[in-house]
């Protein structure tokens, strides 16, 4: 049963994990998209909607401050009346580029840093207050879930620039939780480590083809909705997924 | 909805996280409850089948091989005909003490490395060909979930002994992570970061006495449920769970 | 025995690990000093040369490609004919803010990720090629030494913008290990636990004023000596550094 | 210049690591090899005779106290007489089994747990009193130096019980360090992350038989050297050891 009192927030919505944890909370609550195209997330807004949730897409560049400053005022006014902040959700993460290190350039390592490290950040402080706010109110802890990856605690050999990125996210998500976690808010760190089933990789052979060997993006939501679930006696701050043939 | 044609099982029931998972789990199926005395499991074998479920209680001692054949031996003829085993948990752990290392006795370290190594090892040989079994037909992947703690990742002065037995738990975790999660079991390790809320610990003050400053067991088994079910294409291998004040 | 056929450069130099540095590789090699005030390195460049060494001080912005560039520039012209580079040290991090997450500012994450990550960036960029070009004939592995700290691998409360930085740059060197390594370059990193032993923190008092409870830099250096003189059969990649009363 | 007020202790001592540090730190105190047999140490001990070194063999089995104590009682009588302990090693580690999981037994386990957690245990309880009691004059701070492996970070498939007995000694590893470094004494772990070049493992082919793809057991020599000379104000407590071409 979907709460109007409270709200979602996924930032970084696509074809994968965005789209399908957009869906999973918008079960339980109405539901802000943030990408940087429209396209992104207009089939998903609309998806929402014909399932009698609600739904807001709104373009934004999570690693631009002024950009997220235009999205929470557009919030603020059109979707937040009346309501708080329940969940938000970071997905965002450009800046995957596999190359031998001297090939790279700065621009690799500024895009990974930008939209990794800077768009959390600027993501954090814009829903950090409202997450607080919404502590003693909210049916489940408010919670910060962060999508990492592989690159998260392993730097590659060539994936230098978007482990620094990823690492960063760790880092902040780990200091997040340590500052945020004793005053209620829940922020968790999830590491994908795997290739996600979504459009774009429906060519990749992963795995030797085996049946589900990519990680299914609704089953990714599933355990971000059992984090925001979680009682806050017993938070998890970090958790793997992966697909159960895959190599570690 | 339980089903009858699966079952699961449950080593180290006492008052906290095994009594919790396995009532969580006898909501879905027939629940085998091992402890070494009676006393530990009866309560909860009565509460099951009150609440409707089916329990089955064995003594057992899970670091004496020939106790956990006998066990499962008993398994076999009372309770799994017909059935197949979806779930196994380790909930096991004595050897706690807290010494300086120049008092610790080698008797210290072999009920560590005994109730928590071996323990496993003899619970894990006895339950996995079960699970390997019931893989293509069991609702959820079958699931090896292991309980352990702060000491299985960190080593701290005057816990060497516990963490020598919890660390070797996490070890052999991994390992069967790695060996039969590509044949479609899910083995996860879960690091219980923080004191659990039971009658035991009622008197402890912990994290300033905060409300919600000491771990609930349903909430420990609830996140253990969640492992049970996610999809085979995005399994957890550990995850780690504590009280939203806890420092670490 | 000072070998002139080879050259090291350190990034960083200042009053601590970096001086420390610095004089121990002065005693094998010529060494190049960076820093971005020429305040910092003077002193040391006259130590150096007093005691019979070979020095040269560039001031350089490790964080401005620019400013790397121009100052390898002045070393090939300068002081790198006829030789070949045999250790590079990357010492540099500034941006150490500690504050409430909610009071950190965009510019104290943007000085962290650039004087740690991009500074690291292109050093490794300006180093790589030469240190590649010394694996022939160098007497110990070319090697690229990395400093880092408690915020290398802990984000702490109120920590999240150093450690994004100090994340990012364990990152970059663990990737830098995989690729160079099987080159022949020696990519180590080092994380330094506990506040070091220098005049700005005379005042400090860690570990309870405990003798040697702060680190020695040129203790410190002594390690990099010898992560620099490990043979290629037996490379560290990371290790520890703390006092003997550090709480760990 | 060789120490004779002091001694070193070295167990598990054969072709390899052992035999490399034994020859180390005898030129710089008079050494004592322990091995189950004795043909594992004569060799050596005849070695460092030869270079003018002092050394006693004693056959012993770690795993079995009493061995160790019968071990200490001689040392106490033939050795140690007008001499502290300023080092101490332990490189004991068998148990070594690569097998299905199903396939194992309780007795490969109990094999790696005796020779790994109980003989580290055994060796560390012997020791440490006289490793503290050499603290105020030794040159160096006294040691305690443990040998471990990739499997003491990883638990790989089929390494299940190896691990187990693996990981169990880094946390005595890491608990001893906590409680005797602030009491001077100096624990370090070694985690050897690759085939280690001695007659055993010439027939190998690791690393494509590059050159310098096993590890020098010299090198780890050099490092454990390296370990019991660093400075109290900066001790390591993990290093990892792996060839320049070993894929980590």
């Amino acid at each position: 049963m979907a709460s109007k009192s409270f709200y979602a927030v996924v930032a970084g919505v696509g074809a994968g994990t965005g789209r399908s944890v957009a869906l999973r909370f918008a079960r339980a609550y109405p539901v802000v998209l943030l990408a940087r195209n429209s396209e992104s997330y207009a089939d998903i807004v609309a998806e929402i909607r014909q399932q009698g949730g609600e739904a807001l897409g709104i373009s934004t560049d999570t690693a631009d401050p002024q950009s997220v400053a235009s999205a929470f005022e557009t919030i603020k006014k059109e979707f937040a009346a009346g309501r708080k902040l329940a969940a938000a959700i970071y997905n965002v993460g450009a800046g995957f580029a596999i190359k031998p290190f001297l090939e790279v350039s700065a621009s690799d390592l500024d895009a990974s840093l930008a939209s990794n490290a800077r768009g959390l950040f600027n993501f954090a402080q814009a829903t950090l207050p409202s997450l607080l706010d919404a502590v003693p109110t909210s049916p489940h802890p408010p919670s910060l879930i962060i999508t990492g990856a592989t690159a998260s605690v392993r730097g590659s050999a060539r994936f230098g620039t978007f482990a620094a990125g990823k690492f960063a996210v760790r880092a902040l998500g780990q200091s997040l939780a340590r500052e945020f976690g004793p005053r209620g808010v829940h922020v968790a760190h999830v590491i994908v480590d795997g290739v996600i089933d979504i459009p774009r990789t429906k060519g990749y052979t992963v795995n030797e083809g085996k049946e589900d060997g990519k990680i299914s993006p609704d089953a990714i939501a599933e355990s971000y909705w059992h984090l925001h679930t979680q009682h806050r006696s017993s938070f998890t701050q970090e958790l793997d997924l992966r697909p159960y043939v895959e190599k570690f």
